[in-house]
């Protein structure tokens, strides 16, 4: 065959493979653990095809106790005849979503990461594909943070993840968040302040804007940067979608800033994917006395998380080695620091609140009495002691520690 | 000789064990760190008794470079004329401050773990003896914590401080801290306010109640607790002294609790103290937009200090395996806890903010239909979801999260 008609095969098998994954999609609730193991052994095309090579027989018949062995084939075989995925893919196409699956050039691998990982709360897996509408290719993906936290946020943590978020779009890093009120929109917004992309992934299809609350947010997501789901067009929000769309978060980006969370906040989820996907989990601490507070140091005080404070400390960790290291914060520069080691140590036998002898001063030096008239003297010019009449004594204002 | 004269004996060394340690902390400024190899290798008697044998020579011939090694006699051997440790505890006893030393029952031996460290900042070695004024023995600070912090403190800290200080004074334990202002008096009035004993280590003699402001907080202290110092009676503070005090606060205590400190408050010098002495560090979090959170965050950061955010927390650590264990926190129950997990899976399966067809719940769901149409008729019961014309809905209220 000439490489035309080679390119023209692939080109086929790849429409293939995308169709029987839009089409397993519509079988299968995504996020369902039971895909992942399914297809460990065969390719999409192959699952699908043998599904629809099944007898078909009534839902009712499917076992109900066990989800991965048996049921399968029940639990579909009733949907088979309904699901046409070039519809779906053309109606999507004409609302500007388009499906990416693990062969498209932008398809971000580092979700292949959740292969084989045990599920929490029965949702795992590598997803089936992406549904993404905006212009953000997925692969800009591999240099991005997750920002999450609790939607019952404060003015502090709001603040918080604005800049956090800021620091980092700025630096060419996108925000992946959930689209959520409070931590979540907070995120999006300090990223579009930094002038950085940041992507939303949500537990619903991308026809919808959800929360409806978010709906400007969201559509200034979708102008610089993408909506991305794992659920075709036209599926709501459901609590299993979240717990499922959390796992993406996690798997998506380099590391999770958790900015607020009180102990069973839905951030904790995405947290604890993060942890077990061997992502960085990057904490925002804040006071002990906000409830917000104690699920995120709970996670520091567990090992699973790490303390940042400031968006640079988030580039430290999650950049190439040595590409924005941070320097250490300092207090201010005191004038006892330009002092020599001498100097120092006479200035630091000088009584607080009273006046002493250089002989008195001396022996609380430990440095010989000519030494220490030397350095009063030289500490008298630089304003930090004065003499009184009873002795040497620090100039007021001088600080003690 | 008999067991009565035997006793007299010890007892008379003892006395000149005392009194030697009285005139050394006169010659050598207290913490000094050459006291500490001096004494490595003799007694204290043996010490003094050296010093006044060695011929005297001008304070002004000793060698200003290397303080550990010559020099030494040099220093003292002006001064050695005008100590009368004597006189000095005699003074002392009449204002109700005794000198303790390593030989005395009481003597808290945690402190001889100082022993060989190398010095902070010209500070370091076992102290000679203890100066205490109160009626708390030392041996109590076997079980006990330091709670140190800023003097710029916030109303969270001193909160923070006050409540945590008030719950590990409530189970025994002695509150230790240095007097200050800020964190360490609301340190020693959280105590208080818990019915259970506190320390203040001072930079200077016992005579005086440093810093004036706390006079009256160190008074009760004093009755009900003790001061405590290396300073003899009549010294004042100097920044040398604070520094040499923040090692016995760490030296004496089980474990330090930092609550504020900027990046460069002198409470991380207690805190390094604690850290080098393998004592437990415990740090306070607060929001980081605080400059006195960032000195306390950072050691977590550098994996010095673990986070604590309440009482229980420090005595989990540092009391005996298994006597404090914490329970974690938890949010509140949830409708959804009591739920089995068929319900359960049903009830996340119900869309948010629209209602669904039993079909397409048992598709989300991963159930089959029947098993979802039980399944929604408990729910139902339960007041969790709702039937309308177009289907079923979460019933409005139901948390998500």
């Amino acid at each position: 065959m000439s490489p035309v008609a080679l390119d023209a095969l692939d080109a086929a098998d790849a429409e293939r493979d995308r169709l029987a994954r839009v089409a397993l999609g519509s079988l299968f609730e995504p996020g369902d653990p039971r895909l992942d193991s399914l297809l460990a052994g065969m390719s999409a095309v192959e699952l699908y095809g043998e599904l629809q090579r099944a007898e078909p027989c009534s839902a009712g018949s499917s076992p109900a106790g066990s989800p991965r062995a048996g049921g399968v084939r029940g639990d579909v075989a009733a949907r088979l005849g309904e699901v046409r995925p070039d519809r779906i893919l053309e109606d999507a196409d004409r609302q500007g979503i388009r499906f990416v699956v693990p062969s498209d050039p932008e398809w971000p691998t580092q979700v292949d990461d959740l292969a084989g990982l045990e599920p929490v709360q029965e949702r795992g897996g590598v997803p089936l594909g992406l549904w993404v509408r905006g212009p953000l290719r997925l692969d800009r993906l591999a240099r991005s943070v997750a920002s999450v936290g609790s939607r019952s946020a404060t003015t502090y943590g709001l603040e918080c993840a604005g800049q956090i978020a800021a620091g980092v779009a700025a630096e060419g890093f996108v925000v992946v968040s959930g689209g959520a009120i409070g931590i979540d929109a907070a995120s999006h917004r300090g990223a579009l302040a930094g002038r950085g992309a940041t992507v939303a992934v949500l537990a619903c299809g991308l026809d919808r804007l959800y929360p409806a609350q978010n709906t400007r947010l969201l559509l200034s997501v979708l102008d610089q940067g993408a909506l991305v789901s794992e659920l075709a067009p036209g599926l709501p929000v459901t609590r299993m979608r979240f717990l499922g769309r959390n796992r993406l978060i996690a798997a998506l980006t380099r590391g999770t800033v958790l900015v607020q969370a009180a102990p069973r906040s839905g951030a904790l989820n995405t947290a604890n994917w993060a942890h077990r996907l061997n992502r960085l989990l990057m904490c925002v601490p804040g006071p002990i006395s906000e409830i917000t507070s104690l699920g995120v140091l709970e996670q520091v005080r567990q090992g699973r998380g790490v303390i940042v404070t400031r968006g640079a400390e988030v580039l430290e960790l999650i950049a190439r080695p040595g590409e924005h290291l941070v320097t250490e914060r300092r207090g201010p520069a005191k004038p006892r620091d330009r002092l020599s080691a001498r100097h120092r140590q006479v200035l630091d036998a000088v009584p607080v609140g009273r006046a002493a002898s250089p002989a008195s001063i001396a022996r609380v030096a430990g440095v010989a009495i000519q030494d220490v008239a030397t350095a009063l003297l030289y500490l008298e010019r630089h304003h930090l002691v004065e003499r009184t009449a009873e002795g040497w004594r620090l100039t007021p204002g001088t600080e003690l520690s």
